[in-house]
């Protein structure tokens, strides 16, 4: 039990970080969808290593091979599987990992788990590397969702510590969507982006790393989908989202913020226009009992620095049980949260499809 | 599919605000654990309405009538069924949300969802009541965690801004949580417990209503247990606790601040101390990529300000089409997150007990 | 993990033969659905003890009290849940069964699973008692299903090797199942009846029990519902079929008789009659490749003879170890099979439920 | 939702007939399990095609290789997928399929629950060509039943009605599944087997086909396992039987033979051999009340005949809805439940090993 998700859609994710290859299986996505190759490796290529400063330096092509579920550019309704091969992996500089787990990191809970039987390398199935064949499902989601006029689409709101402007949460731009994900470095405003590159700069001349959050926004949902109590939009979307490595944090709407608000302030006014119901603000970050309200879905995800680092740290030998110092090698993205973007909305279109699919009569909604 | 939860154990929760009953099924808990009335009921009456001024006026004992799976005191191995009789229901007083949905409540996307046929008395199956039966079930499940050593426990970390202590990561003293439980405002500092009562009673003569957050820590916990991805402890006992209404914010370790943080300064160092494995921070919350370090798991949650306060908002007509303004009326908490402490402490006690029965060998862990 | 089943459906099922109370939870029922009381009542008691020489002597109202979900008759969206009080026990009978488990009967493994806890009187949360609420759940269902034009109806095609008339699975007369259910002893030719009945009756006078089968038809359902492999409606039936207690076999259409067929002889022609395809015979039993044909579904459930016969049985003592033997007491259907055709009609009632609420665009199917 | 099967062992396949491949993912496998390939390769030959005339003539080396999940030739504790490449496919012989689906065979509803997107080659998602990761999944699960001393065995009870003598209840021999799984045919008895093979080859002189019955039996079981209710043996076995293509019927211990016997006939006795309770018959099959006694578990599954016979048939035209015949191509198995053997045993594993790793204390037991 761990690595397989959803109810209505099911997605099974499988590889490790140094392994053959690592993929996923979808499973539940309905036929004849068409499967735009392009749209897919667009947003592969996003999450891709190997651009910035900001990425580590491992070349993956990152290519998807379908195995099965498409035919002639339609899904068929079958099991749709896609593998990424590894290609680029220096296995040897997590030799030292072996015997001493790196702080931050789940090289210790990962041995205690599985007994040491876990493949250490590159951080095995732990490995960041997973959220590629997340970002695979989740644009063949995306496909399903565009298709019904949803479009999803995230920023890096803030780098240690720098915020971006936030979305508008009451009419959020999908053509700002659009741009943002053509962004090589993925904020609204490019200036606190370029303030956010150097303190990258700053950590990496370091040794060091930094932490992050993720706004994402889901536009086009009508009202009534989700549902009270366990099957809540929230809970859907948390347990996908806190399952991404590194995520510590995830809020809606105004969030933590919320709790420091007033009801008089935090309460969206409700009222008609052209006949649909809206709300003046958009606290609630589009969803009021777990069921969307028809106003956009805000949740921000949040980061924290990357666990490997060059800097020399104290950990324990595993074998002699004695304390020791670690100096880590390997390649290591000094803020995960920038590659995280198209992981974080990817993530959400993976939630909202299996929540579009189990609710009854949801064609009628969409 | 919306009010059941779990994997190896199950709950199914049922009952509306005004309807005859509230109630929950729990299925999957070991037979032979000796069920303490006493210890239930404890917990019961912690999160029962009518005693603060933070709590609405319904007065409801609350009192679970078990229907099945105990016998002479000990859990059979089969479904516990518990039923929480509604008394004290003001229906009338919530004649008027039929066609006027309150602000920042789940009126209005309740009556998408269910096409008008939900019950609205009280809120219904979307009521804060519905966390009585949660606390049964966690309740239960805090039984079979005692019995390894694991206890559960929160305070008020903050209402309307003002914080409490916050609870020392690194080493969490089992009888705080125990002198925290017996309080009737549940904070660790009642000098600030005073201030937030004080808030809390400005906002009550307001017709207002304010925020909070609650941070729960759980200690015994061996290290190993969890998973990554799906179901890390992060994701499990997320889509438990944005089950709980008015949760906006759910974080682990230092959460949000995390991203504001280096991996220097995050990271917490590992040593040894009698043989066993120990970080010298807790930043990671007791978690490392998914999976218990051994040290305290702590999470907060963060509730927004109640949505039912008695100021005139603006909403809409739901059979004109029409915007109006509402008045509410009914008995509503000021602050949800007083009575939520237990809530909480519950929702993660049910979700670390599916967590134990799912990994394997956790006899061993334990 | 037992007593809890479904996806989109989920019924939650509790209590014990001789506890308070036995009763089910029903989540995932679309809103607005009327709760016809007449008919849940109408195949409770279709099922219920008391009636005639084929069933145990002990008599129970069984009218379930409904706690929640449903409001001025119609389903709410809420989870429903009923509870169905147990009142004429005489648990004094089975006080012989702590030490010396019944052959046949779950005694024996029910004391090694659940370490002595569980509740052995009148077989606690094994007894066919826990039919009832199933019978609820699936009336619920048959009601969601009656409004999409879906039968189901269930005779008892064999008693003690005496085999009625069987149903003609091309063209099944709805007429015909309304009257077999208003039938005292649910059998298509009632001299054949008489036959079964005068078997009943012989076992009795033996202290002997028999075995029968039951055949359930599903009419009104079009082509396409269900999926291949995992979840195909052999799969899902079958699941709920063999949870109910003394079933050993479940077979559809020819079932094991298909395996003594040609395939020339087993296939069932495809041809179009008023613009919709049917076959001409229907040895599929309405289902090809785990999906519906619009043919009628046709399956058929084994039954054993009550395990509890009144006959002096060969046994050990769970406390000495020793052999020994034992003379049962208590009240036992000499037949279980005559009262199980409401159970076989509701588990298929209900896993049909949850196929259609599953499969996308159900409502263009149906 | 449909490949996508179990609780704390997780199977997803994927691929279809004449696609680029097809395979598994399995998640949930304890880390340390040595994967011995040999023991693997033996049984995914005992499936593969390509043998006797019972066999389709399609050559498929059948070679699983394994993406995921196995370092130094142990598991890890992730996901385990294998991939099986599709090689020599002739879909030309399918190119008529696509407007006149095939008498028997998951054409037509194929074709409507996917509204014509499907892959129709070789029967696509349908075809019994995807039992080929079952039984590498199946065949990993019984490496770790063996470690637990628990042996999976099946024969060819029946085909054509010609019947094989029966497994020995209550008293299997380990060498004889052994013997069985190492013959080319596997019968108890090679003279009914010469017989059985006469049928298959007078079938396939008649252009038609015959079907089959596998009888089952798992040895080292433990009393105690299993549960109650919709997660006992039968229900857990079934489930994942009937997702077997070709699969009719399914019945545990006496099965349908069990409804015309009478309780005094039918009840196993219990005794006391050795400190361990034993049944002098195991007419239950070795399952009481869902849970194991200890006694071998016996498991019967019927197989219709092959649908795809050379035969001229009866149709339809789905584009010109009108009657047609068909005259099939492509190479197809006479008789499947041949191949079946090793599916149906490695169904088993799966469900058994899902059973174990679900029931607390399963250390205890086993």
């Amino acid at each position: 039990m761990s690595s397989s998700w959803g109810h209505n859609i099911k997605i099974s994710i499988f590889g490790e970080s140094h392994g053959k290859a690592i993929g996923v299986v979808v499973d539940g996505l309905p036929a004849g969808l068409p499967v735009n190759e392009n749209f897919i490796n667009f947003h592969m290529q996003r999450r891709a290593p190997g651009r910035g400063i900001y990425s580590t330096k491992r070349v993956e092509s990152d290519i998807p091979d379908i195995q099965s579920g498409v035919l002639n550019g339609y899904t068929t309704g079958a099991p749709i599987c896609a593998i990424i091969k590894n290609s680029d992996n220096h296995s040897r500089d997590y030799n030292n990992l072996l015997t001493s787990p790196r702080p931050g990191h789940s090289d210790y809970t990962a041995f205690i788990r599985y007994e040491g039987q876990n493949d250490v390398r590159g951080g095995g199935h732990f490995s960041g590397r997973l959220t590629a064949p997340m970002v695979f499902a989740g644009s063949l989601c995306r496909l399903f969702l565009e298709e019904k006029g949803i479009i999803i689409g995230g920023h890096l709101s803030e780098v240690a510590g720098i915020q971006d402007s936030p979305f508008d949460a009451v009419n959020i731009n999908e053509e700002l969507l659009h741009t943002i994900a053509r962004k090589e470095f993925p904020v609204i405003d490019d200036l606190i982006g370029r303030d956010m590159l150097q303190k990258i700069g700053e950590a990496v001349d370091d040794m060091d790393s930094v932490g992050g959050v993720v706004e994402c926004a889901v536009t086009g949902l009508k009202a009534g989908l989700g549902n009270p109590m366990f099957d809540s939009i929230e809970s859907v979307f948390s347990s996908i989202l806190f399952s991404v490595p590194a995520v510590k944090g995830v809020e809606f709407g105004k969030g933590f913020d919320a709790s420091r608000l007033k009801g008089s302030q935090h309460n969206d006014p409700f009222y008609m226009e052209d006949g649909i119901c809206k709300t003046t603000t958009n606290h609630a970050g589009g969803i009021l009992g777990g069921i969307s309200t028809g106003m956009p879905v805000i949740v921000r995800t949040a980061f924290k620095p990357t666990a490997s680092i060059y800097k020399k740290q104290q950990t324990i030998n595993l074998e002699t049980k004695e304390n020791t110092e670690i100096q880590i090698k390997g390649r290591h993205d000094p803020c995960v949260a920038v590659r995280a973007v198209p992981v974080v909305e990817s993530a959400c279109a993976i939630a909202l499809t299996d929540i579009i699919l189990s609710t009854p009569k949801n064609g009628g909604l969409l």
